[in-house]
């Protein structure tokens, strides 16, 4: 820290992505990113796009606004294209909290929440989940703060239904509540539908795990036109070319091709059941994942060491150092081969364990 | 604006980027893009990128900050590679701004610097300009604050000799002195070296104007290390994998051949002066611009009315309403062929108002 930086940034927290160590070739389930490529057309879209990168991209991103909405039958009005869903989630804390609106969310979530609010000065009000790592609705009625909830959550992979969302809408209705369905498409059900009825409601998108585009940056969300004229003043006044021509021609086509990352995602999904499966029969102790990871944790083998034993096998997985989740491990799905090759580590690991 | 918006962005300004019309086709000279399309090499490293789209990007930008570093000489880690300089004017200003560190900058400059101060609550200094446009460094010693200067400036492409930047860094060793090199490659010098010198020195580049790759958003900053590791904290706790994979593999090929760049800047500077002398020649005033666009007024048509006329000729300039420059328009120096055009419409414009 120099000192010139601003005494309100002397404590920051900052976000710790997940390691991408250099020494060796590693099988990475730790990102949870897509197994598979993008599509031909995603490909041929972002280097068409490339041609003309000398000519700035469009800030309104109009034909991702459309192909977004047309794919979620909404309007284009109700889009707003980011950097990554990153930059929609430091949108809202800027636009929709502040010294006199707190910020409510679950107290094992997404690391990023907390940052965001440490660096925006927001009053954080952390949730704990149930025993079982749910999320109890009933915590987040009439908060008279605004409300974000991954939704599957992550790392436990546990996800809410609508009617638990709508209670939250209902009874907030002075508060924004975001929805962050970054891992909705791997079989948990979008709130997408509800931004039509409720006003006060934002859900936030990715790109980076369902549709492969986690190198691309691309994120949005979804909102009634109101709520998404506040975040678009936002990008407005921060970075009006916020996403670039090469990434917002690769989401027109990959929302062109949505049919093929649904099918990978139905994919990832079958690997994920069939890998949780696999892993009970092991001992491990799993929550009901939605996501396109596991969590998960052994009686025989502390998280930390289980991260360390695999890590030395050449498979990187997430390990937290936060002590309510410490037994844990965030195992991303990866293709049949990884988590076959994931499985087989994990089974030297137990047996060197004896 | 919703009900549910902070009410400190109750009257944020928000920046209003050059238009873009979609009702024909115009000579685009309103935007300060090259002319000039991206190296095949570039191309090929974009495209070569999108195939691995499914994993994320390098948070750390190793290789793009290693090939920055390379071409002017410093150390990786005084570089800090953004998405657009925009957004790393956005992070000098959230960390070396606050309630008690205003910031000054000419009153006639970059749009975006009294954008980014209302956002973020920060007070406003706004020196004025010479009668001639030109800045006077004596205008900043002293002035304990953060200080922002466009190097060469905008809209008026003037630039100061580093022999004035340094008696302003010499002259404020308690604040930071950005210097926003946005178009410094078509005839200013580069203060990239005195960051090894002046530890209160952050220097901001683009590769929207002299690298062709306006539409990748790509911008850098350089600084000491310190002054880069703040900024780099702020990147981490707003948008972490800020700078994307087709992006970062662009950049890295764009400065591998920096010779076709600085050659093509030549030439714009080449084919700027040519078409200054022909201004002058049909009764323009002119500043002695050192950017990639003319700074003109004509004392037979108003700067609205040329804009609007040009317009209307299918040639788009652009026209600022603020009262001080309102006679003037600011036109990108396009490709010789757009500026036998542009040359051409003037002239019947003036032919037309007799």
């Amino acid at each position: 820290m120099s000192r010139f930086r601003s005494s309100r940034f002397g404590g920051i927290e900052v976000y710790v992505p997940g390691e991408q160590p250099r020494d060796k070739k590693y099988i990475k389930l730790n990102t949870n990113e897509s197994p598979y490529p993008p599509s031909p057309a995603v490909l041929s879209a972002a280097g068409g796009a490339a041609w003309n990168l000398n000519l700035y991209c469009d800030p309104t991103a109009r034909r991702l606004r459309a192909a977004t909405a047309e794919v979620f039958g909404v309007e284009p009005e109700c889009v707003l294209p980011v950097n990554g869903s990153d930059e929609i989630l430091d949108f809202a804390f800027m636009a929709f909290c502040d010294s006199s609106t707190a910020v409510a969310y679950p107290e094992t979530s997404y690391g990023f929440y907390p940052v965001l609010a440490g660096l925006h000065g927001i009053e954080k009000r952390e949730i704990p989940l149930k025993k079982d790592f749910s999320v109890d609705c009933r915590d987040y009625l009439g908060l008279g703060c605004t409300i974000v909830i991954a939704n599957p959550n992550a790392p436990t992979g546990l996800a809410l239904g609508l009617e638990d969302i709508e209670k939250i809408l209902r009874s907030n209705p002075d508060n924004v509540v975001v929805v962050d369905e970054a891992y909705v498409d791997f079989g948990a059900e979008s709130a997408i539908p509800l931004t039509k009825h409720y006003g006060n409601l934002l859900v936030t998108r990715t790109f980076s795990k369902s549709h492969s585009l986690a190198g691309a940056r691309l994120g949005f969300g979804v909102a009634c036109p109101e709520l998404i004229a506040d975040l678009t003043a936002i990008k407005d006044c921060t970075n009006p070319y916020n996403v670039n021509a090469m990434t917002q021609a690769a989401g027109v086509a990959a929302f062109e091709d949505n049919g093929i990352y649904m099918s990978n995602c139905r994919a990832v999904a079958e690997t994920r059941d069939k890998t949780a499966s696999e892993l009970r029969a092991l001992g491990f102790e799993l929550t009901d994942s939605k996501a396109n990871f596991l969590f998960l944790r052994h009686p025989a083998v502390s998280g930390g060491e289980l991260y360390a034993r695999l890590r030395e096998k050449g498979i990187l997985v997430r390990h937290f150092s936060k002590p309510s989740i410490e037994d844990y491990n965030r195992v991303t799905v990866g293709s049949p081969d990884e988590m076959e090759a994931f499985i087989s580590a994990v089974k030297e690991v137990l047996h060197e364990k004896g």
